[in-house]
């Protein structure tokens, strides 16, 4: 959720980015990071332990906004690679549909998604993971969990902003929550 | 597709509107009109004639930008209302996933989706009219075609901007495309 | 979930039935009754108190097997009226796919939805109902649960088969689990 | 769809399948296999041509029935190994909702979709295939195709069944339909 990167390829000063942030919505890309085994079932979700926009370290999915000009594939993988290395092989899947929309908002009520920096639009998707996680940048850790562990009240209490809420609908779309 | 309305609910002048618009992507909403049966089969489909983006007065989708602090269910409404007046009775599907995304750009080869003023990334949704759609605000006329006439050379033809593509994948969304 | 009205309308004898039943998996469908605000967000989900395979009187959603010759549309308005009544006015969903599948077993260990009858597949479908709901036929009791109700400790326990993990795939899908 | 793998693993007898078909509705699965780039786009769908239910020698999708006991993804697999040989590399998507369900009849005009020898429901999944693909069995041949040539009229005249409708919701659901 670093804006650095983002900031350069768009010439957007940070003071613009801010302005237009407190004019506009946002789009955003949310990727829940999967293993499947064979037969496609999900075994395990990738969660990262990072530096998140209210200021905690906490657990989150990949997470990131689309640049102007950019195709909503393209920021998928740029987020993908950004935090779990370019030998990850996210398999994106073929339809564009996300499998749900995440509204976050400054005011935390509104929807119970929060990012205290703008209103952002995000498309979720599952991104099975094919190769090696190795998460670099600002990422701090990356830990695959079951269903179960993922759904566990330890792990969700250290999930800020809605991210446990998006984990759960992830693992219903994919039948897997406990 | 005017944005009288929104430019005044936001704050934001014509000018920063455009230069916000030449810096971010704008989120948008494309909601397809229809009639169901009582099983609740597609049988109709509604297309506005109306001014497009591109100068072009053309058969259309219901379509507007996400304004900032907007639920994607209120932009659904408003924009439904201003093209279908407020007798329409949209049921708004009771999921959030939009059934396609569809990203328009200024150069018309990136996607096959086209709008000359700005990078805009819509949420697609199938919205049944139950009750009486009046077009006022700036649409011309609305018709109600069924799948066969709306999917024919003709009307296609009187499409621009994609929209005829869009109006193909939510008739196969719905499982009526011929 | 009674098979009585069932076995006329096709013929099969219960003794042809239950051969069937234990050679080849039954088509079913699955339709949680939900009501929606204006903007067509979840409020309330229906869960009927009925008698089940297992032999239990739980809470349960509408469901029941798909009959030879019979569409799929038709065998959910079916069993929506047999559990709600006539007057239900369920708004079936434009597009034929399902948000999920359940797999029943007779064996509960092997997808953890039990059915002790027969391997049934389901087709599983959020019904919005905008009508009286008046259960008549075996369904015992209709109440209507917030998601929040509906989600708790409490009337998950008085699930079986599988129902409640249903329940929470409903939500998710709608966007509302807690 | 041959059915004499099926009947062996289920001990039905020709006759007692026969018999159970003209009582029941069947379980299917149809399998879209597609090729896709780097970024998750369909690229080229695979067509094989073989012996269809209504005796031509046709282009088709995978398919075929669902057995006793076994899980939608098994059948999934099975079918497409059968088609495709074992080192074809299907990726089941992780959501086990269908992109459509296909309604076969024996009489051609109730839903558009044909099987003179039963009426089957069908869950239809587009299934990126990652290996080389090498049909065996009873599949004469299989043509991966673009998009555009797959929903040329000339393609399209070699479907029988329905399928050409099929691929051009599968098409649709990936985003590519032309």
């Amino acid at each position: 959720m670093s804006d650095d990167l983002d900031t350069e390829t768009t010439w957007l000063s940070p003071e613009e980015l801010e302005l237009a942030r407190s004019r506009l919505p946002t789009v955003y890309v949310d990727a829940v990071p999967v293993r499947v085994d064979a037969l496609g079932v999900v075994t395990h979700v990738g969660l990262l332990l990072r530096a998140m926009p209210d200021g905690t370290i906490s657990r989150a999915v990949v997470s990131g906004r689309v640049l102007f000009g950019e195709r909503i594939r393209d920021a998928l993988i740029r987020h993908i690679e950004k935090d779990l290395g370019p030998l990850a092989l996210p398999q994106l899947p073929p339809s564009p549909a996300p499998f749900t929309i995440v509204e976050y908002f400054p005011d935390p009520t509104v929807s119970g998604f929060h990012d205290p920096r703008q209103h952002a639009v995000s498309l979720a998707y599952l991104v099975p993971i094919d190769g090696d996680a190795d998460p670099n940048h600002d990422a701090l850790e990356l830990a695959w969990l079951t269903p179960g562990e993922a759904n566990s009240p330890e792990v969700r209490a250290e999930m800020t902003g809605g991210h446990d809420r998006l984990l759960r609908l992830a693992l219903a779309h994919a039948g897997v929550l406990p």
